[in-house]
């Protein structure tokens, strides 16, 4: 399956953040990346060597182009993006330093797309030689057009026999609990592959809180129904333990049909860019489902993808399935190589 | 009456550039100012000595925060700026390079201030002590609720008797002409001393085009009906003659019912910083203006005055009176000072 | 009284640190940020949401402009802040780097404020309105000038009925210990509200070596002595354990007639910026006493304060009121906030 | 022939230029970009909208993935980039100012094209769907490696029918007149459009020295030999005047069996980045050849192009075909778009 | 000894290493220091007060000036460096951030001391007045040229009387194992003074495996043959346990006739700048030993260097022996210092 | 003469200027370099190949340190540079731009220089082996402490047989025109080579108003009596003319016995750092004399040296012999070199 092409679909938008530890409140100068869930779950895979389109709308202006240039810097296939509507979303994050968290202020509404319509796409063009496609909750949450768009894009897939992939990525800032429910009720039929938390399960789905006392447990009584009553194959997500807002542990698990897999692989790190932690996480789930390795050696490598992802500046993983490896067998340590 | 206080209505955005020579299509840094023609009019007339009052509406975010600090920072005083909306507006600019011009990307729909209404503002607060309004064409352009603000800050103003300044400052990415030229025709009544060119009353007010071939001829014939027909004291404006991108030549007049004035003073210069050169021209005819000072000088100042911001950072004419001075009288030459 | 306005007298330098890692030996580019102890608490204080003024005698220069550019954006009154005399203080920073502590190198003398004489300043119009004023043992140290403005400024605030708040602030660059406590002899007995430790007590004002072996007991016997014999309401300070020159943990007491209370609520944290955690300190409490917090609640608000300030670079603590509460309650943890 | 894909073939390095007007003696910053003759031919034709392949060696290293990745976010293939040898070239790149020259400093010997075999290439993958070969006289200089690849290149481009284009771009720090024209010989047989100037015909290839004293006239004399001995359909070169390192003026020819066309259209600029001018000539002309345009036209548009280069950093143009036309119509003249 | 000159023979590169937390893969820019073992040790040691010689080839280009200025800088003698060759070796510095490992790409093959030859050096000028040479592991590694001239070195030191010093320095880049122990066994009988860890020992010198299980134990069996067999007066070295890329801690031994000194003085730090740590350790136990101390103060004073040089940008340690001193005593502890 | 070694005497100061085209009221970083009138005379004359030493006063701390790296990364020796006094002298320079003049705010008060003695210096060791002694009139101008150890210099060179050189340098800013007239009555008599223009000799000296028309009459009438009445051998300075802030264009004259010699060799330039003009002329005229040129050469090379500087940041003329004379005859234009 790894031959076929992956498609992710959602937003990229240009990211501002102040340079150095400013604040935004103080800066004059800001740091540009484009960046966004899908787009970034799209650079880290082409960076792993698979084959990769990214889809969005993008406003024919000189940012939509850059946001193209990123996407095409890293490998991602763009030729079906399409181009119009009024503006390129943007967001200006202020990254966290030690006990002060960061801060991110969306700017995203009437973006492109946002504002697309199902129709805008050839969803015969996009899904051709497709095997995979990806896309989040943030793209069910922008606005009811981009619901719409995901919404025909996973039919569109489903009716090809593309497995889906999907990221729950609730953001509370773009929309309310019960908003989120209904449209995840109308969209998990089609899935897969999960990338979903018991919060997630347990807030939004309205899962009744967990019994048990331990995460193996809590995880296995909050996300068996949805894997259950929707029929999906796995899901999977991170457990994060926040030291500050600059040195986080990362561990995770797997669920499957056969039960739930964990695993803390004692990955605890200082954090450079701590966005796009989780579409790292998915990314590297992805690569070893695509490889067809066995969920604990998929699991394993997406942790480590996951936190590699933490010292790296920018939304997405840049780093090469070996680089993966190397965290993930310590095989030269931390020392320097030379 | 340079003893009363002066109010500009009008929108502050935050202008994201590329660092050094590079394009927005490469840029990975921006630099950051916050800016506005009625904005920058505002700071330049602060830092000429004089007491301003900048009124706006603002994001409750902490890009509002910053903009509110960029105007204290240089002496405007924010206290009847309102709150509340949904975002910031903003643009890109790319600067003109010799022969490459500078590009201008708006990103200022469904700003605070476009989505603000009359009601939103305490007239009477904003007003105490006012001796001078001043707005432009840009905030007509902007919506109609903006519109709508500026037709009902003109009317407050007209009725204590306030002076009322007015810069056409026609932005064709933001209307078409037709839309211009009605609402110049409601605003118009209200101005007595006017910013706009030949282009402007031929081009958008519609003024039959001139017959004569010198710039003076020019300038009564299509000026003249404007000042009778709205009953305004004085028009001015700049020549601007553009050698390149980055080297341009500046030279203005002032029409009052006495007939027009001349003047070129040989300001050629190299460009540092293009945006708000029409606006430090603004603000240094209303410094002698409100000095009382006779048009010839204050001509003579604001040219100057215009000629130095193009050598400034910034959207707004940080200059003191002295350091204008200076350039007008060449006392120091462009000696180093030392 | 929190609607009475504050004052706070003292220096405001320029301050210059490397940028990044660097040491000034190598550096060939300085941060410039300006700062001073009361300055800062001035800053922090504003952002807060008080009205505040500083005072100070500022040199007729642009450095001395940019200075009250610096105070102005954040809110900072400046009206009454003298300009002449010859130079503005500025002092080099060299940041901490792990074991590497932090340097500085003060450049201080001659400075328009140590050089200042009480005749400079008109006290009826700095006061007027006020209910806070507040200074600290640097300006008593940098000059025989300052300290005679000083005493005068305190004489002048309690003829007013004016509360006083002092920080010891002791600097050994700056003076001996005997000349310190002369000086702290002669202005103690205006002040209502102080910060100092135990070291302060011992050291300077040469109170008997503690007794105690627990902090409790040891604050409570070197500084009742203080607080009894110069009629002073609260006395209040921080505990700072140092792991490293970038790793601080913070806890803190206050001293009031009816005993000492103690507060350690596990402020560890990683240093963006040293400088001005002590103010922070003191505006947080100040804060609350403006509030009418009890001392307890003062106490946490003010070591939050302090924690967060080291986060934020620059002299001064720019958060919001919100902000600190929020690491105060911990309510978002240290998570992203999108 | 717009149809059919561009493949070009060369070296692409790392280029270092210390940052501002410092000099390389006096750099601890180095601006970096990656840049090549051909590269940059093929950046500017894929910003045109062509469809181009660039061809080379590069070290299986993260400096040749930062060069591929240079390539694709331009949006030119890479896929039939060989990867292999010891280290990816580079230059030192010492901008000019004013009257002070800018200074290369090539550190590019034992470079993966420098040791590269015609064997490490497949033809047939290469020049699939091509209708057009570009290269230069660079990298028949570099080594006798590099010169057998450029050779078997042009062979197998001719055998099936491509056309080709071929640059002189004689450089003095790689090889000497004599061995420069020996190679030429061998190489021009192969070519249909030549970029070579009067300079290089009389210095290089040995015409004897031209007797007219225009222009028009010399460059007929020089350059019709070589169009007659070797069936080139074009030779095209620009004429640079320099005022000063930083200002120059462009003008340019294009000599047919027809006669030859003489354009200057008054292009006089300062230089942002004057690496790839002729590259970008080059691109120009060979943009309109595609575009079956009339000689005079390509040969306008080239001038155009390349002016607008020396405003963009970076070796490449990223100019779209609009802006280049704006600048040939001066439709905007030098104006801020707004 | 202290009065007589240290002469230190090497290679010295440009260092280039991308800003912030970049990859080299993202870079933009690079930060340019220059640096190499011997390089390292000689600047070090300047700045602890002693009169030092650093002997190389450079070639004769401005990359060749650039390293001998910073040389000069800090107050080496570079007059019998000599001017030749073809480049200046230079590499590439990934820093390590967290859980990601620093990474060195070499581009040294070729350099101008790659290149060199004995009878490039007046080893009668070189020597004059010298009193200790030092060399290491690299300069044996980069070629049998810089080999020859590294042995031809160390025979004419040793002719004249001059202790000679000798750091391991093993790099796997460079060379292999079998290479290395060759080329040691060749040069090892000219030392007096050697840093070499256990692994060097075991794993190049083919020393068999230790049997002890405390590291004291392992010393000793490891590096008292080698001390016995060339005749060595002491070996010294660091360990290094590595929390991750960017937080270290340090301990280290001297083993003597007498037999083995280990420390361990809690030096655990967060890494500024991971290169060249050990130079730094052999350039403060070489200032302990031309101050004539024992070599307990020389191990704790060259631990102390080494922790304080990994908090220093650049690869020199440039602390003065005063701030290594207040890191041995702690005597400020880690207090801000005004 | 070249053999003998140069020696200059002066204050060097740490220079800061906003980084890009802002103004010191906006700068939030600066740019350090370190400079002075006769520290950048020598560092030049060391880079054109002499051995040269300056002498000074400078603080012990971090900052005097950075002063000496300073001169000696650039070759200039610093052995009897006397560490001590109070602080460095310093200097804020705001560039010109434009229309817009630079500006010089001086910070230098109280400098160790300003306050040394002429006991702090070791005559004998300074003048060892020196064949000709530079200093400047801002020398004489910082204080009267500075000037008597300038005259005992002075005197102490002439007691050796040193040729003594003197550039006039009047700096308004630092004393009036009776008191340089005072210290230049005193110092002349010592000098043999003089920098000095017409405006020195009639506004400072006194000379009465030349009645010539041209350059040439002017330049004799006004210097010659200076020349006579102190004996000196050559008097040569520069004309500038200012065609704006960042445009000038230099001519200049030697005046000797035999009469006056007039240069004007086109050299208009755009400036990239305006400080150090004038010290590279006279560093470039030095250079010819001490080479033993005829005074035409010496003062072509003495004007290219100078156009050449203001393209080179910092203070000093970094550029080789070569280089100037590349620019006096223009072998290779303005073309890149490569």
């Amino acid at each position: 399956m790894a031959e076929e092409r992956i498609v992710t679909l959602g937003e990229i938008m240009l990211r501002l953040s102040p340079t150095g530890a400013q604040r935004i409140l103080q800066a004059e100068h800001f740091e540009a990346v484009y960046g966004g869930a899908e787009a970034n779950v799209a650079i880290s895979l082409a960076c792993f060597g698979h084959s990769v389109r990214f889809v969005t709308k993008l406003p024919a202006n000189t940012l939509g182009d850059a946001a193209i240039r990123h996407l095409r810097r890293h490998g991602v296939d763009t030729d079906h993006t399409v181009r119009g509507g009024r503006r390129l979303g943007l967001y200006f994050m202020e990254p966290g330093q030690s006990i002060r968290p960061a801060q991110v202020l969306y700017d995203r509404q009437y973006s492109a797309i946002a504002e697309a319509a199902p129709e805008d796409f050839d969803w015969n063009a996009i899904f051709e030689g497709a095997g995979l496609f990806h896309t989040c909750g943030i793209t069910l949450a922008i606005s009811s057009n981009a619901r719409a768009v995901a919404m025909e894009a996973v039919r569109e897939a489903k009716k090809r026999g593309v497995a889906v992939s999907f990221d729950f990525n609730y953001r509370q800032q773009l929309w309310s609990v019960s908003e989120a429910r209904e449209a995840m009720e109308r969209f998990l039929p089609f899935v897969d592959l999960l990338f979903a938390g018991v919060r997630d399960a347990v807030e939004i789905m309205g899962i009744s809180a967990t019994t048990a006392s331990d995460p193996e447990g809590q995880t296995r009584e909050a996300l068996t129904p949805l894997l259950q009553q929707y029929g999906i194959q796995h899901v999977s997500s991170t457990f994060r333990r926040e030291e500050s807002a600059t040195r986080h542990h990362l561990s995770g698990f797997t669920l499957t049909r056969e039960g739930v897999l964990h695993r803390d692989e004692g990955h605890t790190f200082d954090i450079v860019d701590r966005i796009g932690g989780g579409d790292a996480f998915a990314a590297g789930w992805l690569h070893g489902w695509l490889k067809g390795w066995k969920p604990e050696k998929s699991l394993s490598f997406a942790l480590a993808a996951s936190a590699l992802k933490h010292t790296i500046t920018g939304d997405a993983n840049i780093a090469t399935e070996q680089e993966v490896f190397n965290l993930m067998n310590r095989k030269d340590g931390f020392s320097i190589q030379r």
